[in-house]
């Protein structure tokens, strides 16, 4: 009955909800990455001059959304309903961005998966046509995330090899049901980026109890979506260009490619399109572990660099998967093991 | 060019997708409260057999989830996606439910909004074709939030007449497009409730600081949204049946009713429709203070209450807004005020 599903876990947006506005907002460490001719706003100090490590998360959040929306071409009260959402416990990046705004507003929670999760159901909204511009955002600061989750900075405790290094970043994207009037793009807007399907994700949980080991947690969710997108879709990996995870990282990388190996996906196409922007973000010579995560990772490498190239026609077919670690504060102290989620966006340019 | 929306923060379900399952969860003193004959399940003991209240709460809100199932008529895997949130720190109880069953998952973060929050987005889902069945729930418990939000329950500690009780409750519905097979409803299906309209809401923070006056950081917000949603809808309260806010409580309830009237609204309509499941659900007696709160508040007495009513066909016309502080554990120390929200989404049966 569901028109516009495939299979078990696939949907279809069969008007092709476009992007029409973007923007990625780094500290200072991303700034200094392999990516940082991509990332439209660098900052030199992670503060962004707040008191706060939460409110510099939330302006980077708000000065993501505020510049989507203006290259969108569009103004603040066309925007229908803003879906976001950060790591913090209540979402403060994403509340207190959002209370500035006067938009409808939708927060989400889903880790590290948040931008995948926050594009699917904007998507959804405005292919459904409840929306005509709907914004998806998410953000994630290293202080603020070491701060809730592991030690006070001050601390300077170690980190074991398998950790990662939760990336000071944001990113939104604006999607619409049509173009809209003038946009102010900095790279000229050569092709138009759609949405073509979004894969929901299950929660997969393999018993993994170390929160240093985030990857290999969430490697197993990311694959469980990706081969129910190939089994939904009938496609398989060499229908895109570049199939993206979240955040998985290099452990989790290499685990997700065995994974998908075993599963009878070919090592050698998996090898020229499948990335992780966990792996992406940062050079092994930053000091960075096992590579970056935080929803801010995926949030702005999707935003900075690949929506960037395929605006440029570099690349025309993208899979993106952010992941999650569902695993909360408190969880690991009664003895729990790590949830893990990833939700699937496919975009086309025309 | 959004064909589904209607004036500035409203949407219809054009197609009119119904209840098809529901199911309320609710502990010892809930169970012990004025609505206590319409709950389905009532908890002898608020441990629910487990180790820790996290495992607690989450195993009511599974229990809540799979009776609606079961209820729908539909198998686990006919349910194309789950929505759920709840008030603990990356979502908990909803990723430790979720993590049991093999459903695609979203977790929502909307503080106590979150039932209304969870019902307006699987209307959306289902409404513009992308699942037949989708489920929406929220919970809460007395004990997580207080050790959470407040203090540990073992200090004993006094509150002021302003604060809340958080309902340790759950509920959940399965929202369709279309009649399932079998329906096990308790009560005997006379009607069907549809979902009409939907208003998303906006974040409103009047400056309110004091976290034990959340009906009073709140309350704003709902009559925001209910403003909104006339103007938007052309409607006036009348056009309603009934009326409820989520957990404004009995001081919130009031400034609500004050503001609604200095709007315009008749004080004398609003008596008979607008009530808060926060001052429904608790008697006075029970020591409560100001009255019930949670997200589990109104998702149980939406589902236990409203919505059995409305099978029965004493209530055909309904509005619920669900109302949520999105205040977090640490902005209160950072000076910060309190935002507040609430979506709204409107029932009718046939």
């Amino acid at each position: 009955m569901a028109q516009n599903k495939i299979g078990k876990q696939t949907i279809k947006f069969v008007n092709r909800p476009m992007i029409t506005g973007m923007c990625s907002v780094v500290g200072k460490k991303e700034g200094q990455g392999p990516l940082k001719d991509w990332f439209d706003v660098k900052l030199d100090d992670d503060t962004y001059g707040e008191k706060t490590w939460e409110k510099s998360e939330s302006k980077m959040l708000k000065e993501a959304v505020m510049t989507s929306i203006k290259r969108s071409g569009v103004n603040e009260n066309e925007i229908d309903v803003m879906l976001t959402g950060d790591l913090l416990n209540q979402l403060m990046s994403s509340a207190f961005m959002a209370r500035d705004l006067h938009i409808p507003f939708i927060g989400l929670y889903g880790a590290c998966s948040t931008m995948s999760q926050a594009m699917l159901l904007s998507g959804m909204i405005v292919d459904g046509g409840f929306a005509g511009n709907a914004i998806a955002g998410a953000s994630s600061h290293f202080c603020t995330a070491e701060r809730q989750f592991r030690m006070p900075l001050e601390h300077g405790n170690q980190r074991p090899p398998s950790a990662q290094w939760t990336a000071t970043a944001a990113g939104a994207v604006v999607i619409s049901d049509s173009k809209n009037g003038e946009s102010e793009n900095l790279v000229p807007p050569q092709k138009t980026i759609c949405l073509t399907e979004g894969t929901i994700g299950k929660i997969i949980d393999t018993g993994m109890k170390d929160a240093n080991q985030m990857g290999a947690a969430m490697a197993p969710a990311a694959v469980d979506t990706l081969l129910n997108h190939f089994e939904d879709t009938g496609r398989s990996p060499d229908y895109y260009d570049i199939i993206l995870t979240g955040d998985l990282g290099f452990i989790g990388k290499d685990i997700a490619v065995d994974l998908m190996s075993d599963a009878g996906l070919s090592r050698k196409v998996l090898e020229n399109i499948y990335d992780d922007c966990g792996t992406m973000i940062y050079e092994k010579e930053q000091d960075v572990h096992s590579g970056g995560s935080g929803c801010g990772c995926s949030a702005s490498v999707y935003t900075g660099w690949l929506f960037r190239r395929m605006i440029k026609g570099e690349i025309n077919r993208a899979l993106v998967l952010s992941t999650g670690a569902l695993l909360s504060t408190i969880s690991p102290f009664q003895g729990e093991s790590i949830p893990g989620i990833a939700h699937a966006v496919a975009f086309e340019t025309m």
